[in-house]
């Protein structure tokens, strides 16, 4: 079966976080007064697996070993099974 | 009235990027066969306008002065009123 997988990825509650910091500046200096600005990435992929468990464990595996610095990163993750 | 933004940031289909493919060839060094690999960048902030319809003028004035490049992205966003 082919998995669609949306991992969202954030800056833990507390750590700075620069470039939102700059977005902010850079809006008001245009004259748009935002606040609480921040910064979410998202990394979407599509995977081939028997079941929606073996793309879960598969997807936390890569999260913790390649895509998120847990120390830093808040992550979580969707999965939707595609048709076809 | 206070409201949460939320844009999302995409590359144009067709547009190479190299984040996502760097993401999909360490995945595949580490063993992880995933495919279509894509990134989006979101950006969150709260605001206060009168109005819905205020607040979408803004934004969507903001994505085309600062927030995104017309000719490479694709953005959308969504707008919730906030309580309180």
């Amino acid at each position: 079966m082919k998995f669609m997988v949306e991992v969202r990825i954030r800056l833990k509650k507390g750590m700075l976080n620069p470039e939102a910091s700059t977005i902010e500046r850079a809006l008001a200096l245009l004259g748009y007064e935002v606040e609480n600005t921040d910064t979410i990435d998202i990394i979407t992929f599509t995977m081939n697996e028997e079941s929606p468990e073996d793309v879960r464990r598969e997807v936390e595996d890569m999260c913790q070993r390649l895509l998120c610095n847990p120390v830093i990163h808040d992550y979580e993750f969707s999965i939707t099974e595609m048709e076809g």
